[in-house]
């Protein structure tokens, strides 16, 4: 089954790249907004069929690998 | 209100990332990972409150900016 997985910077961790997209919106002429937060989202397809076992293997992937906890928190949805 | 753009590189585009992280995964020991696509996920605060709107808005923004619409595809989430 597919499990993604997304990774954002913490709330307080300042996000340069946030801040490039939204500082180029506003060159771009869009008005309104008002904060923008980059991530990463990663689509693991799982052998497991167990949905249990597939999310609590894409955790342990996240931590060991797809996500630095010190500043990043992640979140792992299912999906078929 | 908040809208999520999901950018991911289309399929049969090749994912560099997305390999490094599967052949990773593989040397930390985790079996069964079939396949990895890595993406990207941006996050706008805009004030903006009607949905229509705002989904318009995102859209806009993905297509002008946030994706590269030859390689990539995008999904825009709307949240609160």
């Amino acid at each position: 089954m597919k499990a993604i997985v997304r990774v954002m910077l913490k709330n307080g961790v300042l996000d340069p790249q946030g801040k490039a997209i939204e500082h180029a919106l506003a060159t771009l002429g869009f008005q309104g907004v008002e904060d923008v937060r980059a991530g990463k989202i990663i689509e693991l397809s799982l052998a497991e069929t167990d949905p249990e076992r597939a999310r609590a293997s894409a955790e342990e992937m996240a931590r060991r690998l797809l996500a630095n906890t010190v500043i990043e928190s992640f979140t792992v949805e299912l999906a078929g």
